[in-house]
């Protein structure tokens, strides 16, 4: 693989010396500073955990992280222990109850969304916070246990400097239209198809 | 949204009764504990960022976590930075020399990523390290640059309990073939599109 003739490592440098020049200008053109708004959606894995892979990115970077939780709850998070490295650099609030089938309390589940709602705004409003994840905040909207209207509104009207990342399945189309960036986790293929159970440090 | 009938409230209930009955029933079926080789692909955003919240995850569970870029190299990662926050729990190399059209030596990049590709073999191998990401390996494969029948041989002979993360663009069919979990990060909608500028705590 590293024979490579004098010819082509030539023809190769002249291709990605094109490239770069494309590459640049591209760069060039984008000039605008903004707070995103971002979605991750879809059935496959990687909503929840690329959306803690950028709060690393923003605590790399000295600032400060807010999460709260609209669906998970009282049970252990690996990555909640682990973000305690960094302190009070990072604001963790799990408001909910745990999904449908374990509540089966459709007040008690719109209750603990309602809460979480509150305490997703006072972290929007907190100036000291660069990055806000809303952790299944799209479950909450598509059974309409909040307002869409009111939350679609809130998150675009969020101070210019503040990312916000909203995970979960099913996004609603109007969130999708406020949004600057929306990636959908496509499921591939899954273990658990071939028997193999949640494994620790993967799913939990 | 509060206003529930008692009627609707216990069809709610006899509803997620059931749900998680079956819920229940399809955990029990699986069984299967092992280390998880995971595939992030596609060109949406999120492939590199989910794979650095898997290891936040292991690193909650008391974890070592290897890290091999494959394709990044000397740029500055602010993730990287905040990872330094869990010392020799997380071992970092950075062993390419950037994007193919920044060095524009085809000989350099393939030898760099032999060099990674030893790393990644030497992580792989130690006992103490339960999560390695090998990020962009699939740029590395698909250019070429590592021998592809070698590559996922070694993958798939992997400790039992290791679980491996490879991320990259246009995952190569016979990785996906060896691979247990395999999501694609599908591009929804781009603030580059809109003029927006690379973002300081998301895109670096």
């Amino acid at each position: 693989m590293t024979d490579i003739s004098p010819e082509e490592a030539a023809r190769h440098r002249d291709r990605m010396a094109k490239r770069k020049a494309v590459q640049d200008a591209e760069v060039a053109e984008k000039t605008i500073e903004k707070g995103l708004l971002i979605v991750h959606t879809g059935a496959g894995k990687g909503k929840s955990t690329a959306a803690f892979g950028l709060a690393l990115r923003v605590l790399g970077h000295g600032g400060r992280v807010g999460v709260v939780q609209f669906i998970k709850g009282a049970w252990h998070s690996a990555e909640r222990d682990a973000l305690q490295a960094f302190g009070d650099r990072v604001a963790w609030h799990s408001m909910g109850e745990g999904f449908t089938w374990e509540t089966q309390d459709k007040a008690r589940d719109i209750a603990a969304c309602l809460r979480a709602w509150e305490k997703a705004r006072e972290l929007m409003a907190d100036p000291s916070v660069g990055l806000v994840i809303l952790d299944e905040l799209n479950i909450a909207l598509r059974y309409d246990y909040l307002p869409l209207d009111e939350v679609v509104a809130t998150l675009a009207a969020r101070r210019p400097d503040l990312h916000v990342v909203v995970t979960g399945r099913n996004a609603k189309a109007e969130l999708i239209e406020a949004a600057d960036l929306v990636t959908e986790m496509t499921l591939v293929k899954h273990h658990f198809k071939a028997g193999v159970k949640a494994q620790k440090g993967i799913e939990f």
